[in-house]
């Protein structure tokens, strides 16, 4: 593998070397047991045992109290979008949903077959600027039965941290920043993610609940998507995604000995901040999110000549920085920063950005 | 890797050498892409052009007509059995099931969320055996939305193969036995299985389905679990589980490269009928299902002297034969040899069975 490749794309995203190498071994044969970890029964007892360290880590890095279960779901967030409303709306009225951008409305959008959404505004656009609403002036209808959030949105890189309290559970998407944010669980109802961003690869989501909201699951809700379930059975329903299972927790692993969140946390802010002090320095580029609000993993900007995009595109492919094409509802460039992200290739990148 | 070591266990199953040879390279790199298969992109060419040409053997291997869909979908059978009935009962009064034992019991359970269940009776048991019913005898009301069966029972090693004409579109469960039983895709209207038995890891299901039967979809259907958003899409309706269907799509160069479907159904039955002949040969060993039903892929049998079974899985696991205990429903010894069992470590069990 070329040491000087780094892939800044969104999602499936990079994996830390020594992740992969210790994924290379464990193909050959996992810890003594005959077979390759791509072959490991789910119901074997080193499977048991790697789930359950998987979520003791993750309790353990993210101070989880014990009133909150820890699940393991076949899928990645989009089936999640219609897995919270099923097992969460119940009798409510209402269901609501902070409209930050596109994945916080497609949210809303598929809840919208199992009850009726409120979108509640998230974002002051102006024409310079886009920042979001602090929490305290967010309009939430009481008779809701959650209040949806998506606290990073990766198209256009807004972020925002925190939540106030509300007499309705927060619900949280954090496919894109679970491990990245400094966050207190005990705010939330709900957070769920899908793996492969900063917990290892896609086919897998990652659901922390309260248990006190397992009880509103609808009847109509398909076996494999009841969080009440996979709760009963330790994530072991059906044949579980063992080798998704099994990375993701070699990346809890690997956070742990990096230092845990805090470290992830000032790492994303460390590299987040080369890049826009890059773009802040170069009057080529722009980047029209309110300071308080842009995003520490997924920096976007573009700027006024789309040859410069196009020239800073090119000169990154030649240097091994690839994957930086911005989504395509935006244009312009975008990097995403997942923990996996060494500061080597941000460095090279903000070079090229200054340099442009 | 020991050359003596197999998994003999009920699925994730044994994957090919080969097969595990080129994902341990892959992992490094996958096809000078500069990342690795576990870092590539749902968005990227290779990952469009690895689904299609899956799409294509799969399509080549089993002669699907073109009227046939092709789709690929996180999760495992179980999400299928409420996608089944989400996707095809319509509005139909009933749909009906084949019962064949526990799967397909199981089946039928978790789609009568959606839609009324007629059980058609197909097994006959008596103090001595277990038999299928011919196909010629089944009773299914021609109100049924479909009728839903399951061509290989694991459990106890049941297996029947082809389907009479029936005026409503047949379902098959076919998760333990795609790519090993010979059958005429034209005679059913959707045909399914999970990967991680003869088609990959453990995270991903195909599906191949006729055309005309996309229009039924119920609204409430969770937009992950819809067939017609992933033929729309290719597949790629949101991120894809990538590594899931890298491996199968490994899995399905690697049957044509052994000679295609008519080799993978003649080692089954080479496979099988060693083990048959060894236990018919001990009179230690009992097996109860018609010979014609015989599973070609799930060999269960079971002993008397249940201290025989015992010993016969200390000798076993001493070979280097593992993951031979009988499924938990059902005791006794289960041998499962999907398209990655290679015929020596199961003309070592046979002689195990004949001198035990």
């Amino acid at each position: 593998m070329s040491n000087y490749t780094h892939y800044f794309g969104a999602g499936p995203a990079a994996l830390p070397l020594e992740v992969k190498q210790q994924i290379e071994s464990d193909i050959n044969e996992y810890q003594n047991t005959g077979v390759s970890i791509l072959e490991l029964s789910h119901r074997s007892d080193e499977f048991f045992q790697l789930l359950h360290e998987a979520r003791e880590l993750l309790r353990d890095i993210y101070s989880i109290p014990q009133h909150y279960h820890i699940v393991f779901m076949a899928g990645g967030a989009t089936l999640q979008f219609d897995a919270v409303a099923l097992n969460l709306a119940g009798n409510f009225k209402y269901a609501s949903y902070l409209d930050t951008g596109f994945w916080s409305r497609k949210a809303g959008s598929l809840a919208s077959k199992y009850v009726d959404i409120k979108y509640v505004q998230g974002l002051v656009t102006d024409t310079k600027q886009i920042c979001c609403i602090d929490c305290s002036d967010w309009h939430v209808d009481s008779e809701s039965a959650y209040l949806h959030i998506t606290p990073n949105e990766t198209i256009y890189g807004v972020e925002f941290v925190g939540v106030c309290n509300t007499n309705v559970p927060i619900v949280a998407d954090l496919t894109s920043s679970m491990l990245m944010q400094n966050i207190d669980v005990a705010n939330y109802g709900l957070l769920y993610a899908a793996a492969q961003k900063s917990l290892g690869i896609a086919g897998l989501s990652v659901v922390i609940l309260r248990d006190d909201l397992l009880t509103r699951v609808s009847e109509k809700t398909p076996d494999l998507l009841r969080y009440d379930l996979h709760v009963e059975h330790h994530s072991i329903v059906n044949t579980a995604p063992v080798f998704a299972c099994y990375v993701t927790n070699l990346m809890l692993n690997w956070i742990k000995q990096q230092g845990g969140l805090d470290v992830m946390v000032q790492q994303a802010q460390q590299r987040s901040s080369l890049l826009y002090e890059a773009i802040d320095a170069n009057d080529k580029f722009t980047n029209n999110i309110c300071t308080n609000n842009r995003s520490t993993i997924n920096v976007a900007f573009d700027a006024q000549d789309q040859q410069v995009i196009k020239q800073l595109l090119n000169d990154a492919e030649s240097q091994g920085l690839l994957g930086l094409q911005g989504h395509r509802h935006a244009g312009g460039i975008r990097a995403s920063m997942y923990n996996g992200t060494p500061i080597k290739a941000v460095e090279n990148l903000a070079e090229l950005i200054r340099s442009a």
